[in-house]
């Protein structure tokens, strides 16, 4: 039997603090208890908090797939045009979603590890009157790096575009807003910077995203995949549509309860600050970053050029079964191209950053590529400036 | 805040052992961590055993109702003649599903209070010719019943017309067999006999159902609903198409394993002793059952007709607030006009069966209805033979 | 290997809920962390709470016995005339440490079915002038009686008597005050009607008891024994003496906190309106009380005369073995006279209350003695009035 | 509130992994319940092995100084001269304990930053003829230092000499045996190398030990001290004292189990190499071990001389409260000249020992004092040969 890792420092699902797990194996509640339905109800205030938003949010029984789907499938009509930004694998991957429910993509594409330009939106938008929705990923977690989000919602705003943002790996990154920053329907991942169990959407719906849906001219109903049965029976009527996952809307609200604890603002900061020293890191051992520049690196991974002579096997295989340190490897197109150190929730922690960095210096040295032991450590630790777990 | 239940004896999420619940709450791995991949195929070999099946099985990340869906959207084409069997609630629904992918659907009903005769599936299929598949529900857990399934499946292989059952709280509660009954796409759930944790869908697949799904004109691939998803990704490539609900992966390899331990025909038999002695509870406290007649009633749950003048909120709210004991009202239609005793996974057992019918005895009295204390539970427990946990 | 119980209804340990084991489970601390000893100090304030008392309170680390024996090793010098009441093993016992620390000891004894009347101790302590200590168990948790400790505490102040008490399994089944009681030592664990997990001395020392502890001739300390210990490295330095149960004063905390969260009230209440029920139940079983008078029967458990012709194994291991339900022999001189049946800290609830008696109605019935199935179940159940879990 | 920190990397009581706290965390059993006596029994069997014994192995109820007191108590009688070894702050509390129990001490001592050299301890044997019991701390945590408790252990054989041997943070951290290396009573915590919970004391005794306690003048009986309480009730007569800590004893199984299950040597071999990593780390930083030699130094905890002007709060309260990393500073007479990084238990492994560095690196410049950030880490790392958690 393979031996367990010890830290998992991966891309997500990430480390869950045991106090998400304990509250995980809370006994098992009927759906239609009471305290189950209060519990839902209380969660899914807290999740407002956390998206920072008045709007309805709505938690879809299934990973974060399932609300990019589902956005997809009740938004798009045959025939919408839809603008889709492809900054990386992800990106690239709606456009399926599009053309299966009978949307026009428009594409705008940048290299996998590059962002869009939020001029690039207007240009785009601009050239193509009668776009009715933009497609737009906040954080590409296979690239690490992040899109302007903030700037091409508000772009689509003024041309009365409708968003769909996967922020599954931003939501806890950045401090967002939906209303602020123009997201119709943001879906996030418990499982990224909130630290939390892979298995449900996160989502906020604007009042024009529910408009959008109802007016379908087929309104998505009575499916796993439907947004609108959360709104006709949870939000409207206090009954759930099917079962829920009870115990992953324990974590959840275990997972919100800790982030609004810390607080937002810190959360987003605690994530800034470790991303940046993990790039110094990366940078003092003579290793290459990914992204183009800098400042589009992602704040929930960071992806490291695969150094040449080096397959993927002996540094993560190295990590992860002498060590017990599980990164991760580059995902689809990128597969080999690059690995990527993790830190998100609760690993994005000096602590954490350290063991993580210590190890690929180890690992680096135990495959025989040159690495001046200590030096990626050194160079992330000074990097942390602030830190205070007691503040 | 509403205070929590002592013991959930509802029709499902039922109680989790700890044991479960811990398990669930072990150290999140990422999902392409080797470790979590050995587990996930091995989690599936024990669904396999506990299907008793040798057929391929697949295990969707959402609740049952996402295998329902996704039988239908894989299998059912435009125009497909489909011959729904119709005893409860969740069969009658079913029947929305075959619509929406299109199919025609061949009703053959009977009262929510009765079951399906074999001998009148044998004459629908003769009535109408060309029938593709058929959809039953194995145990109605809103009705409290159970449909032959072993022979409507027989019957439906010798008209080679494909089977689509849910057994979704059949599962655990009879010795079924999927090869042996004729099951083409058996759905079953973990939150019900095998007394797990609600979020999965657990599917049996025939060769015949495969060869339908990949036939379909327009085969369902890319999808939450593709069931072919996850015979391209992980039976054939060993990668997952999204990622899975880890910690509920956890807690199903630990329920299958105690399954196992316990056996399945252990398991099979102990929820029939149990129903068969909440039977003679019920009726020893003059209370009358759901079930037209008692061979038909389900060995998951109990359902009890509502007595004259007395509303679900006085029987269920007295149980629940004043003592703790947690039981389901009816479903849909049935709302109003029944309660429902559970008695799966753990609650299988003399000792919640006698908490559960000396509260409703207790509840009764409460409210001002005139009952025999102790009749119930007296009969109840007379009528447990052959009990040994020691065995 | 032996298949594990479903419900531990013996006389202590107990079952322990979930949410205190949980509590338990958190990571271990450095004894000498900051937030260790802020839990530790929080929880002597919850242990004053629950003892209703402005008393210094100690926690040893190590089950009541050690309590017991630190008190008399602490308090009691050679030649110190004892006044020792006994009434059941427990009481017995504690001559034994009297003796060993060289007290004189005079004993006031009744059966062990019977219970210490307030007048006989005054009438000893006129008859034995120069008495130093009295020494009473509040709960003869072998005997299933009670004595009254607050009458007797009352007398002995009055002869400016100090006193040893073993309220082990009394503090949560009577509402007791060591101010108002005349209680100078209180010993009391938390694995009885408190529900927690075993491993711990609760004590609650008077000012008169703390002066004794530091006049002795040779005052106890750098012992595992010793009082004086934790008064001068807890009390007053706020260091320990010896590296504490870390995970056993978490659980404490979470016992504690359980109990005020309920009130100590009704915690009280709740274990003696089950006790009477259970009492109820046994009666209507054609069983007999093993204590003489029920005015003096116990809260936390009731002990029950084992019937002509049966045998502990009979009762005892059928009711364990087939049916999973714990529950005590007779101890010491008592083993095959009696059995128990305990209702302390969870089990204190009509639900676990109907599983015992159900389970020793059918546990009879299988061994042949004569019952009628139900009698039992449904006279406790009658017996309980004014159940409100909600409240 | 406190923050709680990240990581407990003190000296002991030390970070418990999860599976341990899972398991400490089941249902509380009656302590006689045969699942809870057989589970006893097997822990037992494990400690045995652990102890690499065929002796009698006792667990006794209370931290690991109840089985030092409790040693001290059952063998010395008034008169007795004792060999007492000290080379720290443990060592010379064995003393009070010797004299508690009317020993003559004849002490042998070097500085608290030095160990005994076997050759003064025969020197003394012949020295003092007559001599009946010796007493030594294999593992001096509060020095970071350890004796070699083999070679002493065989010449206090050659004289007759019955050992008592206080290896509390030395089991686990080197191979030992009882009967090679002449320790007659060996007292452990699971708390330590073992990286278990602490409130138990492990203890191998021998049958020249058991001898002696039983020929005692005055024997040991009817306390929480004796020894022989255990030897009649447990392991004469399945039966116990008094009540265990059952939950206690659950972590205690897992923790033998798992250390079983690495195996005993790799568990040694793994205290060691992270001690030696951890020296280099520190010496890299130009600071400086407290042990007067390195082959003295400790498997278990590494003590680093306090830096001038540098005072324990700036260090420990730097790393604690700002990084969540809680080391231990010096205990007794020690306090304030040295601080302790602890490398017991799950916590001997790279990635924690690069936590713990970096954080004192980051630690150090926050506070002001020169350090070259990553000199720790790197050099500890590079210390690191042949690590292979998958072996």
């Amino acid at each position: 039997m393979t031996n367990w890792p010890r830290m998992n420092l991966a891309a997500g699902p990430v480390e869950v603090p045991e106090r998400t797990r304990r509250d995980l194996s809370k006994p098992v509640l009927y759906h239609y208890d009471p305290a189950f339905k209060e519990e839902f109800a209380h969660t899914s205030d807290l999740l407002k908090q956390v998206f920072r938003t008045n709007y309805d949010v709505v938690i879809m029984q299934g990973e974060a797939i399932l609300g990019l789907e589902a956005a997809a499938a009740s938004l798009i009509q045959p025939g919408d045009k839809v603008l889709n930004l492809v900054s990386g694998v992800f990106g690239k991957w709606f456009e399926f979603f599009i053309d299966k429910f009978g949307g026009e993509t428009i594409e705008l594409a940048v290299g996998y590890d590059d962002a869009i330009d939020p001029e690039d939106v207007r240009k785009a938008l601009n050239a193509n009157p009668g776009v009715k929705y933009l497609s737009v990923v906040h954080s590409e977690t296979p690239s690490g790096t992040h899109n302007p989000v903030r700037e091409i919602g508000n772009i689509a705003r003024e041309f009365g575009v409708l968003t769909m943002v996967d922020t599954v790996s931003g939501l806890g990154s950045e401090l967002l807003s939906p209303e602020e920053w123009g997201l119709d329907v943001a879906i996030a991942g418990p499982q990224k910077c909130l630290g939390g169990t892979p298995g449900l959407s996160l989502m906020s719906i604007s009042p024009a995203a529910w408009e959008a849906m109802e007016k379908h001219a087929n309104p998505l109903r009575g499916s796993f995949l439907s947004i609108l049965d959360w709104k006709d029976a949870w939000l409207e009527n206090n009954r759930f549509p099917y079962t829920p996952s009870v115990s992953e809307m324990y974590a959840l609200e275990s997972t919100l309860t800790q982030t609004l604890e810390e607080g937002v603002e810190r959360v987003a900061w605690r994530h800034q600050t470790i991303a940046k020293a993990c790039r110094e890191g990366v940078k003092a051992l003579g290793l290459e970053l990914w992204p183009v520049r800098e400042e589009i690196a992602a704040g929930c991974v960071t992806a490291v050029k695969m150094p040449d002579g080096l397959t993927d096997e002996q540094i993560r295989g190295t990590m992860r079964h002498r060590y017990g340190v599980m990164i991760s490897p580059g995902y689809g197109d990128l597969n080999g191209k690059l690995f990527r150190l993790g830190h998100m929730g609760m690993a994005a922690h000096p602590t954490m950053l350290a063991s993580q960095l210590a190890i690929l210096e180890r690992s680096l040295k135990d495959i025989g590529y040159p690495v001046q032991m200590g030096a990626g450590v050194g160079a992330a630790m000074d990097a942390i400036e602030g830190w205070d777990d007691a503040a």
